[in-house]
């Protein structure tokens, strides 16, 4: 057996891309910093029940879990710090007034969410409690274009949906909770077929004529801005569904000069087990999958003691790494071992104070395959001076 | 049950505190980013075999295991990153020269080491791989105090030992493992009833006389630089044993003027299955425990397939952090919600760029409860201005 084999989807970040994941984690980090949100620092471990918190029979079984030899009870792996996060609002903090709170680190799935990713995301969020009108979603959609900006992602197209319009167009029907996951399912999926299936001949005839016309389009209400006016138009006119339709309109008035492009997807219904109101996905070029989600949640907490609204994203910095162009490492300076030289010692110090790499010779060290320099000090004049190393040598 | 408890030595780490990690965090990367060490981020999962090379029983029973549900291997969560570095080094940079390579991130235990500690220790630590010398032990000797220098740790002990000293005396005798952990168990612990009683009596009779007299004078010679003269004098002088005090001697020489106090303790056996070489461990001024452990290891690379000297160190990153003191969170600038007012947009953003935390209200909040701004954005003969906020505002 050879013991370097890592298992399938997991893997060593070696320097060149460690090097470009925290170069883009400090400029996100630094950036939610000076908009207010606190970085917290969850543990790897806790109780299962705490990290399944308001998360579906999915997180379960994409979550690791041991036993705690202390307490004999069982323990997860984070595949998500997002319930984390809710639980540090809801109790450990506990403040009144409004919450912005972020994160940085590694989760870990069971199986990889898709044949391309890894099994070991780095996740990286944001998240504000205790607000819940349409300004905070702003806030926190305005936050992760600027966090991709950053990090050097160029066009960005950003896809909004709503789960108020399909829980509100189901909501008067009372049907029971199987057919509403079949139904989501179906959506979600875009399966035509089923959600025929499911609306004309369904376990439940309870949804009405109307209902079942709306639920029939929702998965052709997907694309650009006409989507809204369509919707306005065919859709019941519940006062809850006219309100989904403005927020989407709103956000897309305020954030459209910001990014390449605005779709809008009404049967967009992922994370519908605890989205409460409007979710968005963005998307760049060279990528198809989604580099961020988010959306609102404002009923997270309510296990920990304490429902506040909430709205927040959250990407992978691996992934998102990946789509942005190579910052070479850095080559450094190589310097003689002289064990008593005091003036090459403060060079060497002033050099690395200045942000230069400085490697220091050790004595014997064979260096033909040093590929790190492309620099050396050297003594000229009695003076120590960095000149270019040249070709084999 | 209440859901945010969690579990026995897992703890949150709350914005203060993370504050001040991430901060030193930074420090300590960027310090060792100009020495020419390499970040790496080795997974947190991998198979058990690999993350046990080169180390005891004791971190087999420190490790959590799981069963990975693609290979049916067990896999562990590493409790050190250590093995994972000389793996990295071993395997996948395979370089021939001398590799600097360092890392930051949690390791998790099943218990904690001591009554006081975390089970989830934040590592950050150093390894040069390559070089057999004194000098890469004494760079990274140098290395780590300067970690804990731009820290802030003031007061600084540094304790060495060297495992050849112990390793040369039984060398000859042949003795079985198991005698040989039992006096390895019993010097550790500087138990002198144990030790006297495994001298004298003990399971083996191949140790001479003078074998027997200098195991027993072991746990004596532990102190300032007096330490070495009577070890020189009194233990045999096998060749091996003199290169191993003289290499202290050269260290202490190095070293003395840049910490408060340098002891010796030839009876330190701490890692002794994996260390080859010197050893060492930094105290401070109110902390009873280590707070950065190292030493040379020069055959972990073994299992890898590539046996290469090696030396470095590594530290508790939260532990570190409750010795240095509080830098405050620092205050915000709140401003006002203003849908469609570029040019306080303009002012905010500035502000932001140079660093300040900039807190837009949103419509609605109650901010009596909010603590985190001491100023902010006022409007004064039509220009935006920063002013403190008044106590009660």
């Amino acid at each position: 057996m050879r013991n370097w084999l890592l298992p399938e989807y997991i893997e060593d970040v070696l320097p060149h891309d460690a090097y470009r994941i925290e170069k883009i984690r400090r400029s996100i980090m630094d950036l939610l910093h000076v908009h207010g949100y606190q970085f917290v620092m969850p543990p790897l471990l806790e109780y299962v029940e705490s990290l399944l918190s308001g998360s579906g029979a999915d997180m379960n079984l994409r979550m690791f879990k041991v036993v705690d030899q202390l307490s004999g009870r069982m323990m997860g792996l984070r595949a998500d710090m997002t319930p984390q996060a809710a639980r540090i609002d809801a109790h450990l903090l506990n403040t009144g007034g409004i919450t912005r709170l972020c994160y940085a680190s590694s989760v870990v799935h069971t199986v990889p969410f898709e044949i391309t990713r890894t099994r070991e995301p780095f996740q990286v969020g944001a998240e504000l409690y205790g607000h819940a009108g349409i300004a905070s979603d702003l806030e926190i959609q305005r936050l992760v274009l600027a966090c991709l900006s950053i990090s050097g992602i160029q066009s960005i197209h950003l896809d909004l949906g709503h789960v108020q319009v399909f829980r509100n167009l189901i909501r008067d029907a009372k049907i029971l909770p199987e057919f509403e996951m079949e139904l989501y399912s179906a959506l979600q999926a875009k399966d035509i077929g089923s959600l025929q299936e499911l609306v004309r001949t369904g376990l439940d005839k309870r949804l009405s004529p109307e209902i079942r016309a709306a639920l029939m389009l929702l998965p052709e209400l997907y694309g650009d801005r006409t989507v809204l006016a369509r919707a306005h138009k065919y859709l019941p006119a519940f006062p809850q569904i006219k309100e989904a339709l403005n927020q989407l309109e709103h956000v897309a008035d305020a954030l459209q000069p910001h990014v390449s492009k605005i779709t809008f997807d009404l049967s967009d219904l992922r994370g519908y087990h605890y989205h409460t109101g409007m979710v968005f996905a963005v998307y760049t070029a060279g990528c198809p999958a989604a580099i961020a989600l988010g959306g609102r949640y404002d009923e997270i907490g309510k296990l920990f003691g304490r429902a506040r609204p909430a709205t927040g994203f959250s990407l992978d910095l691996k992934e998102l790494s990946r789509l942005i162009e190579v910052n070479d490492y850095p080559k450094g300076i190589l310097a003689p071992w002289r064990a008593h030289d005091d003036r090459l010692a403060a060079v060497v110090k002033q050099l690395r104070a200045e942000g230069h790499i400085v490697i220091v010779e050790l004595p014997g060290e064979d260096r033909t395959n040093n590929t790190c320099c492309d620099r050396k000090l050297v003594l000229q004049h009695d003076q120590w001076k960095v000149v270019p190393i040249q070709n084999n040598q």
